[in-house]
């Protein structure tokens, strides 16, 4: 799974049958200390995750796999929002939570 | 999933059967700013995307799900065309929609 | 899917059972101007491609579909051979076809 | 595989219903000698790993095929703790075990 | 598939039951040529290969399909040792066989 940044909502009219009902996030995957390491990732949500949380995204088939997801088109879920990431060095602090 | 720019298009008559009917597009993959991050990525199409639409990209086994994919080859899929990316520093404009 | 240009072919006589009769092509995944984006992908050829051939070549489960495929361990193979790819910017002739 | 060295935790309280009783591992991949390739990824545990652990974690659906897995909406697990990695050139302490 | 160059193994007393009985390699993806691309990838064995022998990898699920494989969590499997590589510019010579 990946850390990851919600920066912002994508809205889409014209839409795929197989993703009928899905809102989509715009997310940055980041390290531990909040630097973007992969940006501008289009997400699902499991978990009603909002601008500004940070998340855990699962990505490929485990995506589908949360009850809500089953059966849509989708390759990456938001799906848990993080309290705190512990690490040896330091304690970061959530940006949500 | 990847938010993407619609390039161009490949054509091909030797083609395997798996992919019989399809027709590709090019899209470069991109930041929420239009910055390439990934470039010419062959994808199906499930919403009728064009040169020039910003859009957004499903891939692996999610790329299948879509009724027109079943049982063809594909590991990428146009599953959405952006109306508009909104950011928490600023609303970009999509470019089609 | 990707790009690719076939650049050669790869020979082992010590083989996995699951890959009972595959050929093996050497390719670069590359963007529409020909520049190697990811060099030295191993590939099986669901459409007799040769060396110098511009492919495309599908990744993970899909590369499995095509009939000759089924079963076989393998995760990327070439589906179709370009005849053109044509993009807003310039008409890039195809390497073959 | 990768190989992998357990940096940190991450708690949740919000989290997807597919992930339930699911404790978080983060963890950076690594070349033999310890270098950071891939920074940051949060993973599950199927063998009891702590911080500062070497260890050896599958991506994909491998990750849910230990029991304790299965079902789970993951998609990377630690599988293994690094006893020895021997390479031609140098012999590698791991860093536990 | 990738191209790859065995560098050394990995050893684990602690391991998940989905692995059992496994042995792992580890190995460098590399280029025709032999330049490291992707390094310390560490992988499951089809065929038998050593240290120092030139291999072909499959990932994904494809690395759980030989028989020896089944059920098994692995993500990455040797699936050949190469003879010879054959390219356009040159002919390189394997390092084993």
């Amino acid at each position: 799974m990946r850390l990851a940044n919600v920066t912002g909502t994508v809205t889409a009219t014209v839409k795929s049958q197989s993703l009928t009902g899905l809102k989509f996030l715009l997310v940055d995957y980041t390290d531990a200390g909040g630097k973007v390491i992969d940006a501008a990732r289009v997400v699902a949500d499991d978990v009603g995750a909002g601008v500004g949380d940070q998340v855990i995204v699962s990505e490929g088939s485990a995506a589908r796999l949360p009850n809500g997801m089953a059966g849509l088109a989708v390759d990456a879920t938001v799906l848990a929002i993080v309290d705190e990431v512990k690490t040896k060095a330091r304690r970061a602090a959530a940006k949500s939570g």
